[in-house]
């Protein structure tokens, strides 16, 4: 059986999606409950349909209080500790569609304090310069400046800290070291620090002055947070936080060589700024293909899409369903080579980079508009 | 022999000073220090005379510096848990004899958080209206508005919370539990915060962009927290702090029947707001006496003032050291009874305190001349 490890700090090995449900004790994002969905928001986002989105908690709470009128706040992270690539896109998508579908206010949260506590290397001015790059990717990704708030947890501290504390108050250090696997060798920072991951789980309660709810469209590795938040909201008299959680997009390698897609491995990884020539060398010189030696041998047995992750990309950034399943085919079929499937992916990371960094551009002159201070 | 145990969070029993600092690993203040001090103060201040300050870590090395026109902080704080009362002001008006004499720039921490995460039934509401409370007292004290900076660490954790991250990441979780003692037990916040604790010593090098030194005038209990500030200061590239200690004014019960005096008992403390008939009825109903059991046997053995509280008080409170040593010789020889060195301890510490509620009332309408928040 293949060896995995998921904690917010390490993704490893090839992820038995599955099994991870089971062991975090989520539950799986069903079809009811899609459907349930699809009822108030009029369609399904495909990284639902093809369940990129596949777990949540208490996701079924905040639907129903929806549709009870009940409006709920959205809130997501990103810890700058280098470029954005195309993985920590995928959770800012769904938020941004969310965010359109429900009409919903979203806190994103830049724990740039985490980095530099888990990160021997990085300074906090690292973290804050790579925190403002990395703004630059999220508003890019198109929230609406009137409901959204863009924070770092040092600039935003006269308001986080006092809540963190309210939240540290009930969590033991007993507690956090059979959650994180926390040792007498680590910082006290990096103890304190899941307590300000919390806060803004509460925060649309406390900015609304009554119980409000709040859904966190994240990577299933940050789960165990909110399993702390959850423990702590009954105590503090908030509901409980509920999540809505994606898979790992893989490096250019493949999960079980690599793991998921890292800023830490520049010829692996896609990057929000890459260009064209980029894209198009990464992929096609380090794109983990699923296709058989020889040409012939190719278009007699058929590749392997399952495994080839060019065409794990596509499931990611080509929209258009039917095609997505035409280049399935094709591929499974040996009607396409690699060299072929690797194109349409290059063709479509490439546009989809295009227009991201367009808006990206744009971005530097609206920076204000998101960020919460003071 | 006695016991008794010195924490940040608990101080008990009799207390052996000279042991203290062996235990501690501080210095005394010793003679030639206070010489060296003298030259540059032009006096001494009473406390320092009588052994109230007794000793120091690095003290030796700011008065250098200080000679050599390197100015330095200082740096103290009131953790807002209750009323101020008789032994919280000793510091502090301390504190305010190195302003005057130093031209020192004072950092007041009000670490607002510290007691609300050590305290099960505070709410941080409940801190917050104590800070601003015990803020009349400190500004009672006449500290320079133009040199004296108070804050809470809630209120000014924009600045604070950033530092302490830096100072976290240096201490280790081991180092924390080794130097108080911490359990699993322990909440989260209540491990993090020395690491706020520490932030203060360091402000003045990073406000004035330079290596600049810094004197913590205050009880000895705080030490292990500086002890701490130490450790990190040489990583974080700080000059160490220097901590001038005193001793524990007892509660009116005596060191060793009830320790130092706690806000939280009533009946055997002179808080900053009691008025004379309370300050009359507390001294004469509980202040533990060193007299004899009756008048013939006092007027014939003499009392001993040397356990006796009210003689205790008057070398916190008289400065008249010539009418001190003859209230000691009068009460020890018999000539004085304990009902009349009782009433000249209410009167000094009356006329006190009237002097400092006088204050107190003007202190409402300069707080913001003093508060430093954002």
């Amino acid at each position: 059986m293949p060896k995995y490890t998921v904690t917010p700090w390490e993704v490893s090995g090839e992820i038995d999606y599955d099994k991870l449900i089971k062991e975090f004790g989520v539950k799986s994002l069903d079809d009811k409950l899609l459907k349930k969905m699809e009822k108030q928001t009029g369609e399904l986002h495909y990284f639902l349909k093809r369940k990129i989105f596949f777990a949540h908690t208490y996701f079924d709470t905040v639907l129903e209080q929806s549709q009870k009128g009940n409006k709920f706040y959205l809130y997501t992270g990103r810890a700058p500790s280098g470029p954005v690539h195309l993985g920590h896109l995928i959770p800012w998508i769904f938020c941004k569609w969310l965010q359109d579908k429900f009409g919903a206010t979203l806190l994103f949260q830049i724990p740039d304090e985490e980095k530099f506590l888990f990160n021997e290397n990085l300074t906090l001015d690292d973290t804050r310069r790579w925190a403002y790059e990395n703004i630059l990717d999220i508003i890019a990704v198109g929230f609406d400046p009137k409901k959204t708030s863009i924070f770092l947890d040092t600039e935003y501290a006269n308001v986080m800290y006092k809540h963190a504390c309210r939240v540290a108050k009930k969590i033991t250090l007993s507690t956090a070291k059979s959650t994180f696997g926390f040792t007498d060798s680590n910082n006290l920072g990096e103890i304190f620090y899941t307590s300000m991951q919390s806060v803004p789980a509460f925060l649309p309660s406390i900015m609304e002055g009554k119980p409000t709810y709040c859904l966190i469209p994240c990577a299933i590795d940050q789960q165990p947070h909110f399993f702390m938040t959850n423990d702590v909201a009954p105590k503090l008299g908030y509901p409980k936080t509920a999540t809505i959680l994606c898979r790992f997009l893989p490096g250019l390698q493949g999960m079980h060589r690599e793991g998921k897609m890292s800023s830490s491995i520049d010829k692996t990884t896609i990057f929000a700024t890459d260009k064209p020539e980029q894209v198009n060398e990464k992929i096609n010189k380090y794109a983990f293909s699923g296709g058989k030696e020889t040409v012939e041998q190719h278009r007699k047995e058929g590749g392997n899409p399952d495994i080839d992750v060019s065409y794990q990309y596509l499931t990611y950034f080509l929209e258009d369903s039917k095609r997505l399943k035409q280049v399935y085919d094709d591929y499974k079929s040996g009607r396409m080579l690699t060299g072929e499937l690797k194109k349409i992916t290059i063709e479509v990371i490439s546009s989809f980079l295009k227009e991201h960094q367009m808006r990206r551009e744009k971005a530097r002159n609206s920076i204000d508009r998101f960020m919460l201070r003071g």
